[in-house]
């Protein structure tokens, strides 16, 4: 650790808080403390005890903004750059609120710029003033700084400019170092809110976080889209979903909800698709029929977007995020939203029983051009798509109570009613040919009395995506892992 | 759906409410609603709206304890017992808040007894009531009843019995049902309870929550407890522990957490171990010492107990636990906590560089006996029992600056500070004859700058266990994977 100092005194700049600050204001009787000494026989029982957090010296931004200007002050950070005008030079550090500008005038600082690197972490003394052009308000009179940390190399990508212009596959390969930037950084904030914002609006609505095993003896909706492994010689899978498991745990707390990830063996290689994704599940018993789901996904969008406003604001500005309409969402039949796309935009309907993604993109512009809409639900889904667990429309079995929500004409949400009844479930299963086999305990939660109930799963990253308005969901994804990816 | 009506009226008891009472205030020009009906040529658009979520009529326990006594109200819920008394007969609902006492009288309620079976989802109206014997100290008198769904079969386990005395193997085979207990499913909640407070409390602190991929290229702290998959013909492995991403992310933001499933292809078959669980990770930038995480964590232990006191008092109530000091939790090298109980129990050191389980037990009980703490603190764990991305003490190089935290004499945590410089950290690998192929994302972290950080791991299902009094993990696993169980 090097240390540069300001004056004459032997006191270092930095001195590592005793450990006995720790102790807080009790101490067991007969008890001293040593931290890397090892004890010595006759020694009493050398212990420290803990009481709580500690308490740090050092700042971070927001304690810094309520601080007085002419303020001694002790930030660390990296130096995110370095910006030298000739007699003074701007030492912008990273911290984990954001930029904060550091000012290093040769002279009142008593070390050579040349002494600090980019990418360097360091821990800083100075005096805290205010400049409206600074990040925050806020600067800091470098007078000192210790270096905590050296990089060995210098930047391979210029993480440091607002746009790095470096391709997504670039950024990909150099993923711990291109998240440093302060755009690509601010994506997976908004991430974490939406998942507070999804936890927090259920956990209010009577929800219970539940967490289901990921791997399993089969899959949960069968198909041949699922990574098989060796589970002690046993055969195994990785789970594509919680939707057994979520349904089940309706019989046990009414209304569940788990935030985790999911395998996905798809051969696709698109700018939608990944093979790790983690997805949004919740399900709820005593639904009177499907809509309450939607409702409740309108809940959850209207709390995430008030919750971005209101704890995401600094992130939002950084990408230049407008977040969208969540007051008034359309709901449309699937049958009736493919004749409205198919009259508007004369296009012929190739297939009455599907979706293609140009339907999707096609149905979100319809709705943002005639409703303002950024989000639709797409009700109704004929049968034969859904899974045999998806309830059948009693008006016309063709169809199922089921729906996806759309984001800007992009599929971010697959839900429904599903089948409660055991005898309906039985004969939904014989009727598609499928086998009851690997499946007696998601059967005998039906067996012994399940509520009505529905659910549905959405998709985080293509939801951040479409919140920061990129085109790829690798860029709303921190480690990727598609067809082509399982590094870094 | 069957129906039981109290008087002559033609009115159903149970209307499902109107799919227009969720269209809120505003209307589209032109538009109006039909949930099944298909759209004829010619019509209008059929749309509906949402715009946020549904009223209902039907009451949860929380919201009946603030009713007036003689109001008519509507509840539903899952039959979990019926105690015929005669004239009179109790109807015991479970809902998601708790078990709610609906008294049945004949002539009163307008249909027979036995149309209401065990197990079966019900839809309540009757009159509330006041009882101080009751759960909660309220009940319903019945009027009339909906049968929502019914079981198929009678239940296999006495669900509705305080202790089922039921083996934990038969608990976990009929696990679907086996939660429906009241007791089972509390455990779960305390589970809840010490995630959200985990997160709550990181949160407050400054990190960021990150989501890490469970499949890669390598395991990150490589051996051969690793699961492998084959990834589109490329070999792969399932995560055994967020590690190496939590460290690199750290770069990004400082301070990071993730509350995630790790998989372990251990072949121990124990009361401890899972093949599969849920790690509480995090990692922290620009600490002091290590002690920075023993501090972080203590914070987040009061933090959990605080939370659990005030929201999950029913679940501590009906399980009787009683909760930790979590006050002062002391602090112990390893060496010395060796020689403590060696020393008062009389028990040889038979490996000076290992702990054993039965030491761990003994540690435990000694901490317990001359302090009455219930978690323990043993730090400088020997170098060559951690891996290579553990800091070495400077002091004594033999030791490293880890720890593990124990809870009543078993290992619920283990943390420590890690390498933050590039170079030493290729020293390391290099002197542990290991590879670095695999590991350049990971090394180009700390090639590119790391702050000095450390963090920690959390096994939740072992800290559930010892909160809640149970002596196997599987008790506080949903649904356990282990030696011998895939299913359910």
């Amino acid at each position: 650790m090097m240390s540069f100092n300001m004056g004459g005194t032997a006191e270092p700049v930095y001195s590592v808080p005793e450990y006995e600050s720790i102790l807080g204001l009790f101490l067991f009787p007969d008890l001293s403390f040593t931290t890397s000494q090892r004890k010595s026989k006759g020694d009493s029982v050398k212990m420290d005890v803990l009481t709580g957090m500690k308490q740090k010296e050092t700042m971070e931004i927001s304690q810094l903004m309520t601080e007085m200007e002419g303020k001694t002050v002790q930030i660390n950070g990296a130096i995110h750059t370095i910006r030298d005008m000739g007699t003074v030079a701007f030492v912008v550090l990273r911290k984990r609120e954001g930029l904060l500008q550091c000012v290093y005038v040769k002279g009142i600082a008593e070390f050579e710029l040349e002494d600090l690197k980019e990418a360097a972490s360091v821990l800083i003394k100075g005096t805290l003033s205010k400049n409206e052009k600074a990040p925050n308000g806020i600067e800091v009179m470098i007078e000192s700084v210790t270096i905590l940390s050296e990089p060995a190399e210098t930047m391979p990508i210029p993480i440091s400019k607002w746009k790095m212009n470096t391709s997504l596959e670039t950024k990909l390969n150099l993923r711990p170092v291109a998240l440093r930037n302060i755009r690509e950084r601010a994506k997976f904030k908004i991430q974490e809110g939406v998942v507070r914002a999804f936890r927090d609006f259920l956990h209010q609505q009577g929800f219970t976080e539940i967490r289901t095993p990921k791997i399993g003896s089969k899959g949960a909706e069968g198909g041949a889209n699922i990574f098989k492994l060796d589970y002690f010689h046993t055969p195994a899978v990785l789970a594509q979903s919680p939707q057994f498991y979520k349904q089940m745990m309706v019989g046990v707390f009414d209304r569940v909800f788990e935030a985790a990830p999911v395998f996905r063996a798809e051969k696709h290689n698109t700018k939608r698709h990944l093979n790790e994704y983690t997805s949004l599940d919740f399900e709820m018993g005593y639904i009177d029929d499907f809509t309450d789901l939607c409702a409740m996904e309108t809940g959850f969008l209207q709390y995430m977007v008030m919750l971005l406003e209101k704890e995401y604001e600094k992130e939002l500005i950084i990408l230049d995020v407008t977040l969208p309409r969540v007051d008034k969402i359309p709901c449309v039949r699937f049958d009736e939203a493919k004749e409205l796309v198919a009259g508007k935009y004369k296009r012929a309907i190739k297939n009455p029983y599907d979706l293609e993604p140009e339907e999707e993109v096609l149905i979100g512009q319809y709705f943002k051009e005639e409703y303002d809409a950024d989000f639709v639900f797409v009700t109704h889904y004929p049968s034969k798509k859904r899974p045999f667990y998806a309830m059948d429309d009693p008006a016309d079995t063709i169809y199922t109570l089921s729906f996806d929500c759309l984001f800007h004409g992009m599929e971010i949400t697959t839900g429904g009613q599903r089948i409660h009844d055991y005898h309906k479930l039985l004969e939904k299963i014989a009727a598609r040919g499928m086998t009851e086999e690997g499946m007696e305990a998601y059967l005998s939660a039906f067996k012994y009395g399940m509520p009505p109930h529905g659910g549905l799963g959405i998709g985080l990253e293509r939801l951040t995506m479409k919140l920061v308005g990129e085109d790829n969901v690798r860029e709303t994804t921190l480690f990727p892992r598609d067809l082509g990816r399982l590094e870094p």
